[in-house]
């Protein structure tokens, strides 16, 4: 298949903004962090590079450890770029800049980064080796390349909706026709391998979101909700047969359904894989 | 069903002791450390109750954040109890005391713990809610209560070895069939409120274990082949009907080809509730 980012499929409606800017380093790069501070002690002026950064909360969350060094964050989209670089003047974070760029062809030199991040990206890629060979490229010798991705199939809501059941397995083979690998997360470790990465170079792990809360419930159900309703997934699984008009509507009322029970959780596990180069 | 604590099923066989002696504070209970950090410091003389401790290696990582508190574990198992005592003495923890207990019929007063804490207990329990009422009933009026379990079959598996995947499709039946519900972790908000704690006071979070690199693979191929050798996952799968003794070689067997797979990750999810009294 030919080596070409594609669009992010999901979009950027307001729901699915604020479901990715609800991200930070705290939720969502836990793995990187005692990394990042103990080699920030040693260099305050580290550089750090974030690939496919989207509206880039986790990139400002980031730059706060090292107040004192530069972080670059990137995405194909120019759109969300605008978006991120005002979230991080009104964090009112100074050192990072935001630029448009390919995840396979990134503008930076061999060996120009001390650290190399990536979220929830690899997962929507046709060729996410390639782009993980462009990552460890752009990081120093000694330096560290983060990446975390999400394994759509282990998603779990309880109780059980059937309408919401069938959305899970629906979102699943979606995913899987129109954008990477769903089982992302699992692969991440042999996708570093075939990178050219060495096994004794990876230490991977698993962070899992959890939904639970009533405020945690209305974010996710209203995140998903809006994709079935006015984003690529309701559109996805029309144009590709998945589901009719009424089976989508079944699906949103279930998210509704969902959200209004007590005993609501919603469980979504991410693998980790830090490479130490 | 009657409200009896059944020994547990998976048993102590010395790989099946290794596996549960792997765990800490750090990697089994991490939802509480923050609290406990916090409540130790006003407080140094916290009590804290372990309920289904095994060989209390999380009990006795629990006492180092209290060294003036006092920390007592039980278990259903009163051989377990010398092993655990036998590996707190070594560890050199003195505040740690454990007595054999029905997790049902706990023999303390009504409010008499500022914590009490279990894992991976209420997954091998047919009334898993009246044992939370029994955890609550004797944590002090603002004490925490935390739980931790796990949820059998979001356990996953890379790469796709055909007879692992039908170990993991066979140890979820199996459990269900002579334990408690292999769901237990998606459902333990909906145990609590059904235990009479009210959502307000519950907050979940979901942690997963990891098992990639070549140490972590030796370990829980060892654990989980053991249960298939001589333990009893292979007794109750043939038992049971699930599986012929040929079968259960090549789910051994299979083990052992997913340890020696370079790019092999295993994640083990468990959801988390903190319950504030």
């Amino acid at each position: 298949m030919a080596e070409q980012q594609r669009a992010y499929q999901i979009g950027y409606q307001p729901n699915q903004v604020r479901h990715h800017e609800w991200r930070t380093a705290e939720n969502s790069a836990e793995q990187l962090i005692p990394v990042l501070r103990e080699r920030a002690e040693k260099n305050p002026k580290l550089t750090l590079l974030d690939v496919g950064s989207g509206s880039g909360t986790i990139a400002t969350s980031l730059a706060k450890y090292i107040p004192e060094g530069t972080v670059i964050a990137t995405d194909l989209s120019d759109d969300i770029m605008k978006r991120a670089e005002e979230l991080a003047r009104e964090a009112g974070i100074t050192n990072v800049t935001f630029e448009q760029a390919d995840a396979y062809h990134l503008p930076f030199p061999d060996e120009f980064f001390d650290v190399v991040h990536t979220s929830q990206m690899l997962i929507h890629m046709d060729e996410p080796q390639n782009a993980i060979k462009e990552l460890v490229r752009v990081a120093k010798r000694g330096g560290v390349v983060s990446c975390r991705e999400g394994d759509l199939p282990l998603m779990v809501y309880w109780p059980e909706i059937p309408a919401q059941q069938r959305f899970q397995r629906l979102a699943v083979t979606l995913h899987d026709l129109t954008a990477g690998k769903s089982t992302c997360g699992r692969r991440l470790v042999g996708l570093a391998l075939k990178a050219g990465v060495k096994r004794d170079q990876i230490q991977a792990s698993w962070h899992t979101w959890c939904y639970s809360s009533p405020e945690e419930r209305e974010i996710i159900s209203a995140t998903f909700s809006d994709r079935l309703k006015a984003g690529s997934w309701g559109k996805g699984m029309l144009e590709h047969g998945l589901a009719t008009e009424v089976e989508i509507q079944e699906m949103i009322d279930a998210w509704q359904e969902w959200k209004e029970s007590e005993d609501a959780n919603m469980a979504v596990p991410s693998c980790a894989i830090l490479i130490f180069k």
